[in-house]
């Protein structure tokens, strides 16, 4: 019988200058790979070093979180971009988060983008690939975290690299696999106890229940950790522990 | 008898989103290595790109231009950044370019840093060796280009890199080996037949002659040609054929 | 009989730091009011003052042209921005031009938003609204300039303040009033002669050709002279020229 | 017998985008006058409005703080900037921040340069110049906030502004009246209770003792309460008490 295992993943390093955010060094206990802002949207050159430093001291994976420029809406916006402008920006960022792996003798390890790119590229076929092409070519080896079912997942594929397909604890899914969207009032899971159970079905059988109470099949290799909000910290603990005490290792890929 | 040879280096990709600078198609057909702005100064991911591919395409080593975090500035006012700092900005630029390179299957050939992060790297030792410490863990294999017999030399020398010595050809020595400043009235060469003969009497001879009328010794690896003003184009034509007419070859390191 | 009268304006001092653009000199010969950056999408604090002089110097009506925080790529994608944002950033940018203005004892005269908040403003009246209240509350004397027809002119009128309606001389309109979408084939008038004979009318009839061979009634208060392209000074002048032969005035609201 | 006044100010609105600095609505409860950030090394549009408005509501005097161009930096790095520059950027920002006031049907109150600009503006009297220059043609009736003693109030006498002394509680002085430098270890006073009698010796008496042991005249119009620190609000209110309980009247000019 074979291990069941899946990876805790957690934005980090989203520091900017003077400004601190999130609690990184308590979150790195316990996720299994981080994924650090390159800059755009948060991050700033110091920031990455020390946050680097910091997964690799906790034995954390170290990947990219390339975001829109654009610092004032924390990447939250979406923009018009083209799939070229993409393709610019995320070989950019990555290759700047490469340059501060390498100088700790250290290889990235994924990518996984960021707020409104994220949501673009897990709707938009175009953008999708335009991310995966620039991870390809700056390294076949990386492992591209996109949305379980998105357009980011299959671009991904077509571009021959390895896949992690993400789950969310605290939000709820469609009949159709998607997430709800977040202006729904039933959007959020609050009840930490739903949420570990969500997390848990999803990793041991492959399904979630959705809104609409249907069984939607999905592949969880990863599971968003929210590393902002008071509650952000003891909910990592706790997913952690659950997963553990039901046998499941936690690992990045 | 071994084979005279100098690298012609320029500044390139300094453009920014839709404001144009430079000449960068042109200059690619007469010098042997391109300095490639990195977005702190100037340059964007959209430009960075296709620089590295103008210059791959003309066989020009690429190398990276990294600056101060002052766009408005175009990185040429001096600022009070700390060596960690400096380190920081080197890392996150150069490792930026190195993903354009390595997303086209190139190598980064050298570093060269910009304008004041320049200025400041050729007098302030600490900061010289924050720069050449990014380099090295970066990739040992870079060349570090510096003003030739500055601190910056020194502090890649320090750190077991390859080093090109730069000189001038449109600007004046001191007896000390130094620059004239520019706020002096002797600082630069607008003769372009005396600045011809001061560049082949340094690659040759590795001499120049100081505004104090003293020879001075110096070390002439690689020549900056200067990519801006209307005369850029039809100097450094000029400066490679008479080069070559002294049968030096013209070739990055 | 009364006179007729219009406006030619032209967007201005979207140069910034090291990076020029435009003839701003030269067309500030031909137009009646200036629209000058405000430091988001182009413009920088020194381009702001010196245009604004160079502005007054020649009699010209100094506008702000605020726009999206989007320097590489000048404002010209759209971002999904609230009207609240809107509404701050409309403040503090023309907060910033009439600073520039007072300094130089002068009064600000109008507001024109630039690219993409320009055509976000035409189509969606809460983010038009935003901007009018923006402006009404800066300076009720402050004319708006907006899309002939466009939300942004109905907004302005809603917050009570004067508007310009705005016309092109080089772009082709639809039956229901809006511009040609700049993707179509048929959006750009290459001819001058052809984009003179359409301005003439608009002012004198008040009228334009559709592409559906439909006439359109538009109000044409202020034309917009495009500041860029090989062509825009000559035809700034030939403009100008024709406008005057007719009799008609020239002058800023 | 005159009413002996004095005005407290504090640093505030240096919040930018997603991230939070500081505890602007409980210091306003303490000080007279509020020095708000305007976008170059904190602060952006939405966070201006807000804190001018918060400022309003307590009754507090509204300022402009503007700063060097490093968000990164939080404008606390000295960069080699020229007069016309300095010149620039204050109008640029003083403007931004009026127009925000003009929205509320406020007026702007006062200027005080932040951080490095503060301090090179300190000693250095044509930046300083500048500044006083800016300040002036925006608006005459606006004070100059400056360091006692200081080039920037020389300047801002010299364009003929009225001045506001700045002392600070926590922080030693030397013989000749300039604060005890930073990096020194007898630069900060730690204990409350020393910081609250000097600046009682320096409102009552304009006295404060240098760290040699000597008397020296300080003007002290203005205290400078820090808003950063865990123990910022809890002094504010201490110093606050403690004047008013001295019968010293707490004011903006």
């Amino acid at each position: 019988m074979s291990q069941l295992t899946v990876d805790l993943n957690c934005d980090m390093g989203e520091s900017f200058g003077a400004w601190r955010l999130g609690n990184d060094s308590g979150l790195l206990t316990y996720v299994s790979s981080a994924n650090i802002a390159c800059g755009f949207h948060a991050g700033d050159p110091a920031t990455m070093k020390k946050t680097v430093r910091l997964a690799l001291e906790k034995g954390v994976a170290i990947g990219a979180h390339p975001g829109l420029p654009d610092l004032v809406g924390f990447g939250r916006r979406e923009m018009a971009v083209s799939a070229e402008e993409v393709y610019d920006m995320v070989v950019y960022q990555v290759g700047a988060l490469m340059g501060f792996a390498k100088a700790e003798g250290a290889t990235l390890h994924h990518v996984k983008p960021h707020g409104a790119l994220y949501n673009m590229a897990a709707a938009n076929g175009t953008l999708a690939e335009a991310i995966a092409e620039a991870v390809a070519r700056l390294d076949e080896q990386l492992i591209l975290y996109g949305l379980a079912g998105s357009e980011l997942v299959k671009a991904g594929e077509k571009y021959g690299l390895r896949i992690a397909s993400e789950v969310f604890a605290d939000r709820t899914y469609q009949a159709d696999g998607t997430l709800t969207p977040r202006r729904q009032s039933d959007a959020l899971i609050t009840n930490p106890e739903q949420a570990i159970r969500q997390v848990l079905r999803m990793v041991k059988e492959g399904k979630v229940q959705s809104q609409q109470r249907t069984e939607v099949s999905i592949m969880a290799d990863t599971i968003c950790i929210h590393g902002d909000g008071p509650h952000a910290l003891p909910f990592a603990r706790l997913i952690r522990e659950r997963l553990l005490s039901e046998g499941i290792l936690i690992s990045a890929l």
